[in-house]
Order: C-alpha cells, then sequence, then structure tokens
C-alpha cells in the first residue's frame, strides 16, 4: 500500500527548469494532499493563528469614514462607492504611503504608488510592461520565487541567474551582476528587470547587506535595468537593526518597491501594490509615463483591486494609527520563536554530521536552508512524507537552471511549535539512513546556493 | 471660462483603433471629473442603491459553516483557512453550479469552474491562452465591450470584427461570420477565439436570438474557435422568455461561460468566473487540459481570488438559497422603469426627428444606442458636458475598426431615475441644434452597427 500511491504522481522531475515549475508545485501539492498528517515545513503560509478577519471586518466603517471625508461625501454614499467599481489605481495611496514611511524607511508620494490584486498582479504588470522584446531579459538570484519564474515561463521571457556560485557573499553578488551583464551583451540580449527579495528572501531567508544593496543599485543604474525590489517579510526581521530597503538606497530612480498585505494581515485579502520612483532614471515624465501605461495593463487585468480588500487594509491602518508594528509584534515573535526551536533541534539531531550537513541562520522571514551532501530529489520529498512522516520542499524547486539539488528549505512560519521537534527529528532520521548508506555526493561542489 | 479647460483634455480621437481606447476612456474620466454636476448616461455601472455590503458581511460566517462541513472543519478553523492563500480554482465551485442551474439555465459541473479576479481575468487568462502565435486572432462583434478589445491591444492580438455592416440581422451574424473567417484564412491568419455578449450586450444592448446563437455555435464547432461568451446582464431581461445561453446550447464543447457578481451583487467583490466545456470539442481530456493551462496561468496573475470575496458571494448564495432572482428583483425593476423612463422621453424630445434620428428598445440589460444623422464625436460629447451638461458615450469608442461614428450609447443603470427627463431634454437639445445647423451627413450609410 505504501508504494502504490506514488507511482500515480506526475513524474517527479529532479530540477526545474522552464514549464515544468508549476508541476513541481503540483506534485508537492499532491504529495501534501496524499499525507495529510504529515507534519508540514513544505508550506511558506503565513501563521494563521493571528488572522482576525471578523474583527477586521469590523473596521470598514472606519475606513468608510476617512474615503467620505477625503471625497466629501457623506458616509452611506461613501460605502455605496466603495462597492462599486473604482480608480484603477486604488484608494489606499495615502495610507500605504504612510505606512512606508512608518514600518519601511520607504518615502513614496501617494500619486506613485499602485495598488494591485497581491504583490503578484504587481509582478505580472512590472515584468511584462518592461519585457516586451524576445532579447529582454530578467536578471534573478538563484533560487528564486517560484512567483517571478513563473511569470516568465508563462510569457516566454527568459530569466537569468546573476549569481550562480557564490550568493552569500555581498559584495560578489554586484560583480556576479556585472559579469552576467557582460555575457547577455555579448549574445545580443537586454536585462530590463532584475528582480530581488533582500530581506529574508523565499526560498533562502538570506538577508542581503547594505553594501550590495547599494552596490547592485548603482549597476542597475548605470545599465539603466529597473530593479523590482519584492519585500514581504521586510517586517519580520528578527533582529533590532534593519537593513534599509532598496528603494529607500535609491538615488538613481531605478528601484520599483512592491509590497503586500498577505503577510502582515493575510494572504485573503489579496492586497499589493507597486510604489513607482518618482524619477525614473531621473526623468520625473519617464516615471509617470510607466506608471500609466501600468495602470491600462492593470485595467486589462483586474480592472482595479477588490475595494472590499482594500477597504478592510485601509480601516485596519486606520486603527493601528498608520503602522502595523504592533499588530505584527506576536507573529514575529512566534516566527522567531519557531525559527530558535528549529535550528536547535536541526543542531540536536543533526550537528554531529556537520560539516557535511548544515544550514543557515536567517535573521528573519519564514524559511531556512539544509545543505546536504547528497542529492535531495522530489521523489527524497516523496518518501520523507510517506516514510517519515515530514513535508519539505528541495530547493531544486526554485532554482533558475539547475543547481540547488542538494538542498532542502524547511519553513517554520506555518508549523505548530510543538511540532518542530518531531518534524525535525523525522526529517534528521531519513538525512542519517541516507547518510549511513552512503550517499556522499562530491560531484556538486561549487553548487552551493547559499 | 467654459472653453480654457477643453484645450487641457487629451486629444479627441473621433474613432477607436487599437491603441488609442484607453486614451478614449481616459478622456471620458476627465471629462466626468470636470463636469460633476452633468447628468451621466455614461457610466455602465450597475445601481449602488441596491448595494447591502454591510448586511453581505454578515453572510461570512454562514459562509464559514458551509466550508467547515464541505472539508471536514471545526468552524473557527474554516475562517482562519479563508483567510489564507487557497486554491487557484477558488472555493465556490459547487455554489457556483448550483446557481448557474437555478438561474441561467446553465449545467456546469463543478471541477469545470474556475473562479477568477473578476469577469476580466478570465478574459485574460482564456485570451492569452488561446491565441499564442502571431497569426491568432480574435472575433468580436463591432462595437464590442472594451474589455475584450483592451486585452487585444495590450498583447498584441489581432481583433477582427465579424459583423461589419449588419449585426442586427441574427442569420447574418454566422454568415458574416463565414465570410469573415474565408478572408482570415486566405491571410494566412487563424481565429482561436469569438467573444461574443449575447444578451443585452454592452455597449449596444442586443439580444442576440436563439437561432443567431444556434447558427454560430455551429460554425464555431466547425472551424475549432472557441466562443467565450460574456453574460453579465443575462439576469437582467425585462421580458417573461429568456433566450438560453449559448453554453446551454452547445452541443459541440465550444463555448466558454464567462459570469460576475459585479451586476447581480457589486462590483467591488471582484469576483467572476469562467465554466469550462466537459468536452472541448467533444474532447475531455482536451478540456482538462485546457483548464490546467488556465489555472497555471492564473496562479501566475492573482495566485487565487479573494477568499474574502468569493465568502461573501458563497454566503450571499447560501442566504438566498442558491439562486440570485428574488435579491436582483429590485435593481431589475429599477432598470426597467428607467429604459422605460428613457425611452419615453426620447420618444417625446426627439420622436418627430425620426427616422433620421432613432434608437433600439432593448429587452434587457444597462445600455440603449441612438442613431443620429450626424457623426458624434470625442468633442461632441465634451460639448454635451460643458454646454449641455449631459455625459454620453460615442459609440465610436466601442469600435473594433471605425464605424459606429453615428450612433451615442446611453447607460441607464446608473442614472437617478428623476434625473433621465432633464438629461434626455439637455441631450435633445444639443441634437435639435445640430439638426437645425443642417449637421446631417450621408456619407456613412451602410456604417450602422446595430
Amino acid at each position: 500500500m505504501s508504494a502504490a500511491p506514488a507511482m500515480q504522481l506526475p513524474p517527479p522531475p529532479s530540477t526545474a527548469t522552464a514549464g515544468d515549475r508549476l508541476e513541481v508545485m503540483n506534485f508537492l501539492n499532491e504529495v501534501s494532499a496524499r499525507y495529510p498528517q504529515a507534519i508540514s515545513f513544505a508550506s511558506g503560509r503565513p501563521s494563521d493563528s493571528g488572522f482576525d478577519l471578523q474583527a477586521w471586518l469590523h473596521t470598514l466603517p472606519r475606513f468608510a469614514s476617512y474615503f467620505a471625508q477625503r471625497h466629501g461625501l457623506a458616509p452611506h454614499r461613501a460605502l455605496e462607492l466603495i462597492a462599486q467599481y473604482g480608480r484603477t489605481q486604488g484608494i489606499l495611496d495615502e495610507l500605504i504611503a504612510a505606512q512606508l514611511r512608518h514600518d519601511e524607511q520607504v518615502l513614496a508620494t501617494p500619486e506613485r504608488i499602485i495598488v494591485t490584486a497581491g504583490c503578484q498582479e504587481a509582478l505580472l504588470l512590472c515584468v511584462t510592461e518592461l519585457c516586451q522584446t524576445k532579447d529582454d531579459v530578467i536578471l534573478a538570484r538563484n533560487p528564486s520565487y517560484i512567483g517571478i519564474t513563473g511569470v516568465a515561463d508563462t510569457h516566454g521571457i527568459e530569466i537569468v541567474a546573476f549569481n550562480q556560485h557564490a550568493c552569500s557573499d555581498a559584495h560578489a553578488d554586484a560583480s556576479a551582476l556585472q559579469h552576467t551583464l557582460l555575457q547577455l551583451q555579448a549574445a545580443g540580449k537586454r536585462a530590463r528587470v532584475l528582480y530581488l527579495v533582500p530581506d529574508f528572501d523565499n526560498p533562502t531567508g538570506t538577508l542581503l547587506s547594505r553594501e550590495a544593496r547599494e552596490a547592485i543599485v548603482q549597476v542597475c543604474a548605470e545599465h539603466g535595468i529597473v530593479i523590482l525590489e519584492d519585500n514581504p517579510y521586510g517586517m519580520f526581521g528578527f533582529e533590532a537593526e534593519r537593513v534599509a530597503p532598496m528603494a529607500a538606497l535609491d538615488r538613481h530612480g531605478c528601484v520599483i518597491y512592491l509590497g503586500t498585505y498577505s503577510k502582515t494581515l493575510c494572504p485573503a485579502l489579496r492586497v499589493g501594490f507597486a510604489v513607482l520612483p518618482a524619477q525614473l532614471f531621473g526623468d520625473a515624465d519617464a516615471a509617470t509615463a510607466l506608471k500609466e501605461r501600468l495602470l491600462r495593463r492593470k485595467s486589462f487585468c483586474s480592472l482595479n483591486t477588490s475595494q472590499i480588500g482594500q477597504a478592510i487594509v485601509g480601516g485596519v491602518l486606520l486603527e493601528h494609527g498608520g503602522s502595523l508594528q504592533r499588530l505584527i509584534s506576536a507573529p514575529r515573535a512566534l516566527y522567531r520563536h519557531n525559527r530558535d526551536r528549529m535550528l536547535e533541534c536541526l543542531q540536536h539531531e543533526l550537528g554531529q554530521c556537520a560539516p557535511q550537513v548544515r544550514w543557515n541562520t536567517p535573521a528573519g522571514g519564514f524559511f531556512l536552508v539544509v545543505t546536504l551532501p547528497f542529492a535531495f530529489t522530489a521523489e527524497d520529498a516523496e518518501i520523507c512524507a510517506r516514510q517519515y512522516g515530514v513535508l519539505v520542499m528541495p530547493l531544486s524547486f526554485f532554482a533558475i537552471d539547475g543547481g540547488c539539488s542538494m538542498q532542502v528549505r524547511l519553513a517554520y512560519s506555518n508549523v505548530a511549535s510543538q511540532d518542530i521537534a518531531h518534524g525535525i527529528a523525522q526529517f534528521a532520521a531519513f538525512v542519517r539512513t541516507r547518510l549511513e548508506a552512503g550517499a556522499v555526493t562530491t560531484a556538486a561542489i561549487g553548487e552551493r546556493c547559499i
């Protein structure tokens, strides 16, 4: 009985390449569905323990009052207009600008903010607008969030990694980027967009240093490359000190900052946003023109972002004095606690296998990465689920062009704290069994992603 | 003071062609914003008098109970999961299938339904999935809803009218379609999609006869063309007898049925859907494969449709026994009353100008069209707003490839009933002034769109 179900699964690809990423996700979803009792370190969802949807819905009249006052309307009329079609750009511009100032060190003027149906829509709009010819290329770190690789794949846009072998080294990022740009130039291609999650990225949990951010901004400014800075995890840092977002460091006008309320509030809102620079590469008219083109695309994609979702976000922001710091302190503490617990359990279970088996210590966010001395495939993920009752993600699922085959992403954001010890013990049992069977690969030296 | 503002408007195009449609919409939005006191027959929004957002929000626990029961969850857990990320396909499949059966004569199995972020997303997904090579063409009636022409424009897909000169004649539609297909074939192009609003379409209010529907389905089935049947207005028919949707008449598996809750409930929900045929051109596997490809696209566009919006729609459906007939009876009566009032006022004000000035009598929906004996341009729309205090839409804004220049769309859905008489009197004053100045064009004979 234990082997048969695996035969019905889609074939497990060992590394992700253009076109098979969704199959990979489907594979994992099927594994999750097939082993519902397994402890999941696979899901990168926010913890739902902090969701308070019913309470948040009650803030809607508060937003309606704000909206009425802003537009000189009677309160009941504001509610009717909120339920209607609305501005393509959205109705949260002022409130998002204020929150970015309070919470993210990002100075944005309201008119530069486009509210989107989740951050994914912002990604789609920016990438499809900026990469329109067959020679236009997206740059991204390897591995990368599946939302960017998926947009590239579904729209036939080439995506190229700029950090093949050294992404944990901040300075190397910028020099690797320079090197990649030269290669692209020689191939007659043009990098138009660079996608990055500088704060505690998905899938690796890496925090990019201030120096690396500044160096990348500098290179992109010189080459006319728009940086898409995706920042879903910035408020979930575990240290007192924060590194400023690239949008805050950018003096060239090359950063489009992307945000979301999926992690700070909840995903079902589907409210994200893009903040355009005031002057795109120093040109205010170019920034305005890009905004208009993005709005045109949006108007034929989602018309406008749900004003119900926007009103809930706006109501919560108004209730909390324009900042979400207080509201996210409990989930952030939970994520920190879970990370600590996971690190402790990894040390307890696999510390003796170092340095063959090792892991990073993320300073925030939802994820950490374990590096193994052997390849960890989709098939291994299925074995972990079936025989060990634990769900994990091969990092190769996030690879842009192969690589990362000896690494595993563990998410600690949406697992019950009390399940972590058992889940890690089970994963460690799999690893030890494999090590005892002599499964050590030396071929993949230099292939590390973090 | 009256002339100066007009100078700052974007140049008013006289007919819409690829690329300038959004400029045209912006032009009208600017005119609306500039003359806020004008009576608007321009907005095709639903009446907001029927919106009851606060009450609808209270149905959310009802949906949560349904969701909990369906998935074997505790009620509080259902609410947490509703606030999370969710299935790309959505969570309303059963409820939408039941409502379609009750309200629209459409038999849909739940697994063939994809819930989308408004119907616009469904349009985008279907068109971009089905038209991927440069020779792939969208067919549509001239004039057409701006949502389809906009998708075509922003994605560089050719859109071709199939009914240039005779769209009020049902049988001629199918033969005009045959003729267009021959022309496309000769040009090495291939029609992949035919877009249609058979019930009270936007912008003309036309109802397509059962015979015309059957004939078009037949032609499309023969040529492997997918029909996108967009049906936002089907429940707003004013006659007892309804013509069955094309999806209900389709025995070939060529119709994708598109629906929305923007008109029956409210636009801010941003909940629409697509219903795929059980067998695409007779092939169940092809239908499943198309669904998977659409879901892949959706997962990189909006991830999943807001589960808050879905839960509200679901809650209202559950409260109303699965049908929205009772809930929409008041707005439907209002639209009928407004249509009658508008027809009465047109007769009173312009009846003596027949047959030079004439209009149709829509059997439902939000719109009617007035045909004039002279061209009515964007500039004329601006004059109507500025000098006559009435906002109307030149039908040329909706033209696919020119034409419709002597027609005007009047929306009666979102105007106060008591304003209709004055608004029509003002529009009629403009028309009479123009007629008295001898503004009669004979050049455009045969150019009628309806």
